[in-house]
């Protein structure tokens, strides 16, 4: 569970690629029959089958990278092998199963009726409506599971705190709120005010737990935890904007997803409501806002937090 | 939040009606736009009114009636207005939303297809399906936003059992598993052992969790706490038994959903395995293992639990 302290100057590169390593590994070590309690309790296989299908090789995963960098950012000594390394390595795959689960669900012919997802069917097209569901649900509490172990990897204190911000930024005033705000969206005109709101929601609630459950296995100052709230904030939202201006100028081969979805849904976006240009200088702005956070934290590792922010704002898929 | 210790001999009509006054207010209380954190983060109110509506004025609310019968069986000693109290009523209001969801994603057409439940439009026939997708996940994330208050009235290292407790019966080695092995079995003969199997997940493990979290809120012995495991499996196991006994025996009117049902859609139930005579024979032996538990247990204060136990197996809807 040891993971290496990159000396020199910073390649987020490197960095990302030995995180993403370490998370995939904990993702398949930890969706499997034998749960995380480190005991086998006979998960059936088909379901774990379906699970394994949602979470395993597939996207960028940028929130695990968000944890880790937070993590790292408020260690109070970095070290290997640490027991808060593999605090952090749970936090980052049940963030990463929320997500997850949140992808099977929406692809659901009720919801967003998707039949491909990263080039592969969706869970439902491959395993069955019923088992999608079922995935998606068992998938949630597997999130939960993973941040409770009773081992004494995660105290008790940072699992009942990692319980309460994921749970938050998972329900009804966080993902799935959002989720609830887009699907009564479609075809309405929304305030740019409206729109922020929703997707403050919908991704920033998720995005921004990332990171405060990343500093929650550190030991940040009380300054810190408030400009990684700022910065958190501001990434989530960069995020979406980006999301938006890359549904009309990408191409579905570049995005790995159909584009031009949102417009051919006459979903409000920030391109729909600012145009393209005010959207780029907006997901600049908030780019600004998030390295300024950082520059105040008083945290002296951000090298990845800012990394992952210009990744998020310059990225073209 | 107080509750009343109520003295006397013991009527359980008069104990229940007590405690399910104090869990329909407090569900009624929690499942809000303004969330039980505290603080309103702006849950939008469309996807709170189908969540209200699932969870509301329904059920027979037994696995919050053995959260707070195991609270106060392993109580150190009963004081009312304690902030124990608030942890166990937190923690019979999460159960049941965890029963809640699963009912409403159950109910889908993907899943049961059912329409009707407890008299009323099940959720996605009222509010649409995306609509009960979404409030079933929405459900699944209050229920460990209930179980971790910024306040002290649970303490963190509760707050961390509560959630590992929940998370382990709600998930794939839970509930989510056993209703997996249940849609794979339809039309499939099962063996008396793999049909056990079957239900200790998809129903034993929500209620014998609903047992061992009311203790979590107590301060059991550990030969309590063996004890109260060995009283929740059977009163869990025996619920389903008398569960598919009902469906043969008693009319749909009575049970307030469709009888005859397992039997239509060919699916395996102790009836179909046993027979009816050996099934009720086997549900008196399991209420006998769960009251011979709960003489062992060195607990003084069972009354309720034995009642509820009594209940569940004599009931007849």
């Amino acid at each position: 569970m040891g993971y290496r302290v990159i000396a020199g100057p910073f390649d987020l590169g490197a960095w990302s690629a030995a995180h993403l390593e370490r998370v995939e590994q904990a993702l398949s070590q930890w969706v499997t029959t034998d749960m995380p309690t480190g005991v086998d309790h006979g998960a059936p296989a088909a379901l774990v089958a379906a699970m394994r299908y949602a979470v395993l090789d597939g996207g960028k995963r940028l929130r695990p990278l968000l944890v880790m960098a937070a993590f790292e950012a408020t260690q109070a000594q970095p070290s290997e092998d640490a027991p808060t390394a593999e605090a952090a390595l749970r936090a980052a795959c049940a963030v990463e199963l929320i997500h997850a689960y949140s992808l099977v669900h929406d692809d659901m012919p009720c919801m967003d009726n998707d039949v491909l997802r990263r080039g592969k069917p969706t869970v439902h097209v491959q395993f069955g409506e019923a088992s999608a569901l079922l995935a998606g649900d068992a998938l949630q509490a597997l999130a939960f599971e993973l941040l409770t172990p009773e081992s004494d990897v995660i105290s008790e204190r940072s699992q009942a705190r990692l319980c309460r911000q994921l749970a938050r930024a998972a329900g009804s005033a966080g993902m799935a709120g959002g989720q609830a705000i887009d699907l009564a969206s479609v075809g309405h005109a929304l305030s740019e005010h409206q729109l922020r709101e929703m997707h403050r929601l919908k991704t920033g609630a998720l995005l921004q737990a990332s990171v405060m459950m990343g500093a929650t296995c550190g030991q940040p100052t009380p300054a810190a935890l408030d400009a990684l709230a700022v910065y958190g904030a501001a990434v989530g939202l960069a995020f979406q904007v980006v999301d938006d201006i890359l549904d009309v100028t990408a191409d579905s081969a570049t995005l790995g997803k159909t584009a031009g979805k949102d417009a051919d849904q006459d979903k409000p976006t920030y391109v729909s409501i600012l145009g393209l240009e005010r959207s780029a200088a907006y997901a600049q702005e908030l780019l600004a806002q998030a390295l300024g956070a950082l520059r105040s934290s008083g945290l002296s590792q951000t090298q990845a937090l800012a990394g992952l922010a210009k990744m998020v704002v310059n990225r073209s898929s």
